[in-house]
């Protein structure tokens, strides 16, 4: 097999075969094939994309370029969950545990935060205690008796993804829809668990700016999910305007603990319960009226919740935090910016939010940054409330001298309208 | 300026402008963009397309990467003719001196042949003391002198051609309109002559497999060369069937000269006059009809042959070879190949026969192989020619060893059939 006549044959827009495939997936990680023919085929699937069965093929060899995670000793009600990035995304921290509560187990490895998007394991380490580092045993253990578990990434997921996606980043061949769809559920697929729930986010805080894009990724990775013997479903939701009112590690969790004891964001609430209910009824098969109201109930009755707090104690957290009998630890100081005019708040720009909470310390720009767990936002009102010219609108926790120059990102982040602006549905569609 | 911007662009349809391009040829051929990102951007080209301006920035950064040859000491009426590659084709050694004859200056550069395909150098070299290798003050001496003198490459044209074919080559994007033609043009227009004629081929032994691509490739380039100053035309040609009768070093330079001296194959005598009146006409602005005449009138009148062999005088060669007064070396060996059944000459593969004269000694597998003059094939019959079973109807001339095996390939070249197979046009078109 020569990697030539591969490109040629997907550059005159023939399909690839499951051999064809595999062979190039291993020659690029480890090296035998040159990084200047993997970046021509790589171009010419940009361009002239990819079948469903190529897109699974790829999605598979990737997954088994590395470790692949086996859960079945955990029975077959595993689940797992993955958003396509966004910004004060902590459904993770609420829908985990409702999925547990209602019989499922999540045994899950999460990333860390990089660039204008918060991680998981970064959330959870602002929980004085948490260990996210944790042995297989532990894992395991932790996840049979309390059928959750939250912890750090471990082994290597997809390496062959690693490499392809650091020469996307340099070709101009990231925005490809079976390239990003098979790079996405590889690490699912070799994460293992049976059911996956994937949280499609559109606007201008997601990598898809427009619903129909979002909706054509979220079908090509259900699709690859089927394919590879997974229940899939995904939640195509907005992203034009920031999930909830927090953005920051403390901030998110604090929030996270509030929705589960039925209060805080409707809208967030709304997303974590129908990912936890997609969850529930692919794993179980009953059907989504069902599982929305069992969900719903498991916040009522505090079994979420306790669920979450079970995990946080196995895991060596302080629960006290999430309880509210000890309070998270205070940010140096705190910015306020104020409604420049009076009005409703009509824009909230996601990415610009996510920038300046990176900037108070609550995001890194590079691997090795330090996080600061106390700093980021919290948003005083939300897209469509009025403000009063001098309102406070948010505040940014932080540092002091990581404070300068953040009043400009938020100016621009925000914008005012005489009128009511129109309401924006939180999820689009659900893809099953 | 960044080249993941440039592919990005290019990847989206976009036309690139003059400054981008030339970033990118110069990165390309210093080495300071990476091979991964020229191979994205060549995939993105070879399946976007080039505008007329992008193809001629392209092909003038290519042919400024190098020594660009400045013939403007030799007058305005300096010409050049490129073949894009084809098997037994000796035009040069006939309209070269045809030109020369009728006032043009012919100062040429060619190249070795390499593969199926032979080079006027290699052919050349078969005539005795025949000097490829000039000093500038010879070169330009000769030329002056005698209005023609062909040698070997010197110096170093279009180096960053030379780049971006060894990508190309190993990327699935060698065939690209736009990128050939451009990798053609750069090297004409480097090698400084003021009038370029192009011999553009179509066929089984040609790169281009049909008249119509044949056609785009040939306007592609006439444009580039007239947008780059260059008096330029291209003529189409068939080269489904060899040219003339025969392939191989000194067999080639013998049937030149009777062309030269008004005998031998129509069909090429017809090519070589069709080459050398466009370069006339071009360069004197005489129409086409006038040109045609005096080319052949340089034929009849022995004016042509004589530039052919003054010049080969002046270069050290000995003419009794071309005059007839000597022989040149015969081959240790003839294999004779006969028909293996009655009928009509309805087919002669010209890539086959190519491959089987480089077997027989005449061509070169690698830089390094070594030629034999006097190896080679001369066709006994041609196409539309009546072969009676057991009649030899081609000659492979050649050492012993090397005949062995070779009559499989031209079982494989030669098709027969009962009824006079249709007329093959030569010249399918002249774009000016």
């Amino acid at each position: 097999m020569r990697m030539t006549d591969i490109i040629a044959k997907k550059r005159d827009g023939k399909e690839l075969n499951q051999k064809e495939i595999e062979f190039f997936v291993k020659g690029a990680a480890d090296g035998s094939i040159p990084d200047y023919q993997t970046s021509a085929l790589l171009m010419a699937i940009y361009l002239g994309g990819m079948t469903e069965n190529e897109t699974t093929h790829l999605t598979l060899a990737m997954a088994e370029s590395g470790d692949i995670l086996d859960l079945s000793s955990l029975g077959d009600k595993t689940v797992d969950k993955h958003s396509t990035g966004g910004v004060g995304d902590k459904t993770t921290l609420v829908c985990a545990p409702i999925a547990a509560a209602l019989g499922c187990t999540v045994a899950k490895m999460s990333g860390r935060g990089l660039g204008h998007t918060g991680g998981t394991v970064d959330k959870l380490e602002s929980i004085t205690g948490y260990k996210t580092s944790l042995s297989r045993e532990e894992f395991f253990d932790t996840a049979k008796r309390h059928g959750i578990c939250l912890m750090g990434h471990s082994g290597s997921f997809a390496p062959a993804d690693g490499k392809l996606y650091s020469l996307r980043d340099v070709t101009a061949t990231v925005e490809s829809i079976p390239l990003i769809a098979s790079s996405i559920m590889s690490k699912k697929i070799a994460a293992g668990a049976k059911t996956i729930v994937l949280d499609v986010k559109y606007g201008s805080g997601a990598f898809m700016k427009t619903p129909e894009k979002a909706e054509e990724l979220a079908k090509s990775m259900v699709k690859i999910g089927k394919n590879a013997g997974r229940n899939t479903a995904a939640v195509i939701t907005d992203m034009e305007i920031p999930l909830g009112n927090t953005i920051g590690n403390a901030l998110e969790v604090k929030e996270a603990c509030e929705i589960l004891k039925g209060k805080g964001d409707k809208r967030l609430s709304d997303l974590c319960i129908t990912l936890a209910a997609n969850m529930y009824a692919l794993s179980f098969g009953v059907d989504i009226e069902t599982a929305t109201m069992a969900a719903q109930k498991s916040i009522e009755d505090g079994s979420a919740f306790k669920k979450l707090c079970d995990t946080v104690t196995a895991q060596g957290g302080d629960i006290k935090l999430l309880t509210g009998e000890k309070e998270f630890g205070k940010a140096e100081s705190i910015l306020y910016f104020k409604a420049p005019i009076s009005g409703y708040i009509s824009k909230i720009d996601s990415y610009l939010l996510g920038k300046a909470a990176g900037l108070s310390g609550a995001g890194r720009e590079t691997l090795e940054s330090v996080i600061d767990p106390s700093a980021g936002i919290v948003l005083k009102k939300q897209y469509g409330d009025f403000a009063e010219k001098g309102e406070v609108i948010a505040e940014v926790h932080g540092k002091q001298e990581k404070l300068d120059g953040i009043s400009e990102f938020l100016s621009q982040a925000f914008a005012f309208s005489a009128e009511l602006p129109p309401e924006r549905p939180l999820i689009y569609k659900i893809i099953t």
